[in-house]
């Protein structure tokens, strides 16, 4: 089969691999039908993530066709149309047991970072029957790709973690497709204002289509000081940094407001500074998390219901044997005015 | 009346300063009968303290007897005992209003800081009816002067941010006062195992003898490793830090399990590592918190039901006119065996 690999740092490759077979009684193997690419895989491709190792089949989102199951898979069967989660969860472990399947200890974020990922023709799932969703009938399957990782990341990460809530004010920074998944997310617990901020006016342009009630360039301003004059002086209630590097996670500290919530999602390769000093009489909340997936039921149900429309960030398609184009493209996304890519097999 | 003024970077001195007088209707003058020192005063001494300029009478725990009262304070009358908490409160505007008073918009950490506090023989207490809390009776006074700042500090910042619950794994960086007294308040939680770091061995006796389940001298070994040791690889729930400087800040982000909390109560001087390189996938919260001293009242049941015994971190007593002698001792307090210093008037 075509899989995409990362050969080596700043290096991505189309080359041919062995279809993958079942290991383990609790596999599946998902013929895939559509995947995307994720900011974390440029992240990857740069060096950030310690555990991917060159070699490796690249990918944690998808939607396919069941190809073949384990003896003990009991939920799925060879033919089934199914959603994959970047999270693998075997559902017994401390962690799993607890919440907590992102850090599954068989399981967690592997696909596409230790073990071999869905930009392929075929992809292993370890622990299928909670690893993998049925999908609606009804619903365009295409549009599914997005319910793999960033709907539940923006969702789980930034919405819950930053504590929005009715009447919150909101800063999102940066409006890349996980930025603008969290300010859909955001309005279904009715914040009293969202302003995003990101250097592209494209993008800020799409964050007020979605929503969005402010929107700030902050290549072109004094972010800091335009949130205060907005807010009066106060900051933010909920912050909710989308990007992954030092400046953007260091601005979000400067717009909290006392008693606010700044909550990461981007993947970060380095340290960053903490304004302790600053901060220490704030009563601040900071939070990471790798996501749970476990909001994953409900946002698909939103989806069957019409409410939630995770389609609307695909901006660009490709067909699977133009997948090195489509990173090409990715890596300047904001260039090509791209959120989200759609790539089929 | 003699009072402790903070006169320059690093010095601190008795001086003779007029008594109070009331300024505001809610205003309440209280002649001190015991007063104590902070970790926080000695902060300020070294200007880690934007807010507290020199000339300040420093000193924002105590407690005394009404000597006057504005017009519009009911709570109290001349004569009464109280405690003075280290924050005051209006508990009107909308950060009191939303249980933050911390923030109060006239109020907050005010007392020594940004108005004079209680190292002198009278204090102003803006706002009495909501910053002074009666003294029970058959209660012993002078142990009360811990429950103005140190108890609710350790149990709100820490205790509570960190999540402390039964069955937890917890570590506190510090074995001063603060970090003593979150270790008795993480009792009230029945967690699992509390671990205890200082560099200083007289100060982990003690907190064995206060039910610390294991200690560990930093100045001696690695005690990541051994933290780890000690939790099977897992790390700590809960995470306290009781100390205030960098290198114990970043030392506690590497006690962290997944899933953990980090909660800061020390006073910071400048900014820290944060090492999101590691952390952004690790699910973990941090917080900070200036004290709210809602848990006041709780605290003070406890200590009437003798189920909490405010004074045993009390190792040494000086008079008023000792009180730069008291300073001297408390800025080499571990060398001294000292935790807190009772000032008697």
């Amino acid at each position: 089969m075509k899989a995409l690999v990362y050969t080596q740092l700043g290096k991505v490759e189309l080359q041919d691999r062995p279809i993958p077979t079942i290991l383990a009684p609790t596999d599946a193997i998902v013929k895939l039908t559509y995947t995307t690419i994720c900011g974390t895989d440029l992240h990857i491709r740069k060096g950030d993530v310690a555990t991917c190792a060159p070699g490796r089949i690249l990918g944690h989102e998808g939607v396919g066709i069941i190809h073949e199951v384990g003896s003990s898979v009991s939920h799925f069967k060879k033919g089934d149309s199914v959603i994959i989660s970047c999270i693998s969860s075997c559902a017994s472990c401390e962690n799993c047991r607890s919440g907590m399947p992102s850090h599954c200890s068989t399981g967690g974020w592997i696909l596409g970072n230790e073990i071999d990922g869905t930009q392929a023709e075929y992809v292993r799932i370890p622990h299928g029957d909670c690893s993998l969703y049925a999908v609606p009938k009804g619903v365009d399957e295409a549009s599914l790709v997005c319910l793999s990782d960033i709907y539940p990341t923006a969702f789980e990460c930034g919405v819950l973690n930053a504590r929005v809530r009715p009447g919150a004010t909101v800063a999102i920074v940066g409006a890349g497709p996980i930025g603008l998944a969290a300010l859909v997310t955001a309005q279904l617990y009715s914040p009293g204002r969202v302003i995003v901020i990101d250097t592209d006016d494209k993008r800020l342009k799409v964050a007020i289509e979605l929503g969005a009630d402010a929107t700030l360039n902050n290549s072109s301003k004094d972010v800091i000081a335009a949130t205060m004059e907005l807010t009066e002086g106060k900051g933010c209630d909920a912050v909710i940094e989308a990007v992954g590097i030092g400046p953007t996670f260091e601005l979000c500290q400067k717009l909290l407001a006392p008693g606010g919530a700044l909550a990461n999602i981007g993947v970060h390769g380095g340290k960053v500074d903490l304004f302790l000093d600053d901060l220490w009489a704030k009563n601040i909340t900071i939070t990471t998390r790798l996501v749970d997936a476990v909001t994953t039921p409900m946002l698909l149900k939103m989806v069957e219901a019409k409410k939630l429309n995770p389609g609307q960030l695909i901006t660009h398609k490709f067909k699977f044997h133009q997948i090195e184009d489509a990173y090409r493209m990715f890596g300047a996304a904001a260039q090509h005015g791209a959120l989200k890519v759609l790539i089929e097999m």
